[in-house]
């Protein structure tokens, strides 16, 4: 319960206004035993964006499909996650955030690319289909932009598939 | 002054955070004057963040290379205007600035892929093409993923423009 009031408090207010004493009251508790349960505000919030991408091995994956498979399973982490579009919020205003961004990008992403593109190649490969996946988000759950809010995911699908096919395997 | 501080201090602290006592102080300026010139604080925000994107009309473009001149003239007006990315910082967090955003986007990006597409399918495509372009600047300017940041102006160009090339001309 205090970590699903603190990521719909770091989530609508971000992370500099979201206050422990704000987030204690939502989940019905003393704001003493926030501080009890999580020490501080920077540790609290870590705990509510912890945030695993569960990529599949794609090993047995058609390789001119992986953009496709990709974007799909992007499209359902985002979907079933809130935490997700939380740390995006909050990465744009807060370093600590941003840092935690990174370091998903470099422990999650960059290794499933460097089995494909090799580990010279694939820190850049995966930071070009960073700007693709993180921009949809940001423009789909983010900023609301009505087109790309309108999409169905089929469409994403076959529109985005192509460019981190791309990105991937030029 | 009171803009530059004023997007100084949306730019580091969020629209939330920052309050119109700290832009004043940082301007040297009674808060008073503040209020007086700008009315409030989103009236001083909006003012911060008043952007042009400042499209040439490509009339004479090689239709071939549109691609790779739109990504040119978005990280041209990305670099030279702090404001842009102030105000992709607070549209992450604060409902007005996502607005302005979506206002941009209507206004200013849309009527130029319409001149390309048709106006039936120039929502969709701008569309796209904000979710490759806000991505990059996600990705380089504020989240500072590293590759991202190492890359070079030429070699940007080099791998969205196809991108945007695709979501413009299929």
């Amino acid at each position: 319960m205090i970590l699903a009031a603190a990521r719909e408090r770091f989530g609508s207010a971000g992370y500099q206004a979201a206050t422990i004493r704000a987030i204690a009251a939502d989940a019905g508790i003393d704001p003493a035993m926030v501080m009890r349960y999580f020490g501080n505000k920077e540790k609290l919030f870590a705990a509510a964006v912890e945030f695993d991408l569960r990529f599949p091995t794609y090993d047995d994956a058609d390789r001119e499909r992986l953009g496709h498979l990709l974007v799909e399973h992007f499209l359902d982490r985002w979907e079933g996650d809130e935490a997700l579009v939380i740390l995006l919020r909050s990465s744009a205003t807060n370093d600590e955030a941003a840092q935690r961004m990174r370091e998903i990008f470099g422990s999650q992403l960059k290794p499933l690319v460097a089995k494909f593109v090799g580990a010279d190649e694939a820190g850049k490969r995966a930071g070009l289909m960073a700007t693709q996946i993180l921009g949809l988000a940001l423009c789909r759950f983010v900023l609301r932009l009505p087109p790309v809010v309108g999409m169905d995911r089929d469409e994403v699908v076959e529109w985005l598939g192509p460019t981190i096919q791309r990105y991937l395997d030029p």
